[in-house]
């Protein structure tokens, strides 16, 4: 299973419906990363409504994936974290702190693109 | 798997990027229809732009959730479609004469927002 990445104008979305297994997680950090390569994405807006659980593995390549999309230069928004969720990542020491937040996708495409000056 | 339906605004969006097996393809038929009812979505976006083939069973399926998203009142733009596919879907006699197409993912919005009259 592959995690499909959306273009839309200038950003890529992604909407992380259901949990996600080791291996899926590991083949969207690399679609990822060449999808944004590929399309010269300035944006990235990653949605986790659905996610109400994540284990260590899973948030650690969540985390390293939002930091090599920023060194590739794209900004990278992320949406619909729940407490569950907020509360791994930051134990797991995932602060995420240069990443732009925001309740939903909508909400999140309209930040990231306020941020890119649209 | 499952296909993940994103919603913006008032639309939903989809993007199919693997070839789908039988199953998939019946459970994303359910999906996007309970997915219009739940958010009660105006349009849906359907990008086909990575599928270079599809089967009988497939194209027969697919026909039928675009048919049936409109009966459900949604608007159905289906984007990208490639040589292969718009043949195996005329052969078929699936001619989606009353959905609007569009080459890619943000014309197709595009076009929808202006059907919707946004």
């Amino acid at each position: 299973m592959r995690i499909p990445i959306l273009k839309l104008h200038d950003c890529l979305l992604v909407s992380i419906q259901w949990e996600l297994d080791d291996q899926t997680a590991l083949q969207f950090q690399e679609d990822l990363l060449h999808k944004i390569h590929e399309t010269s994405a300035r944006g990235v807006v990653i949605d986790f409504t659905s996610i109400d659980f994540i284990d260590s593995f899973i948030a650690k390549v969540l985390g390293d994936v939002i930091s090599m999309s920023r060194l590739m230069g794209a900004k990278v928004v992320i949406t619909g974290i729940q407490p569950a969720v907020a509360i791994t990542l930051i134990e797991l020491g995932i602060h995420l702190e240069e990443v732009i937040t925001a309740l939903d996708l909508e909400k999140g495409l309209e930040k990231l693109q306020r941020e890119l000056g649209d």
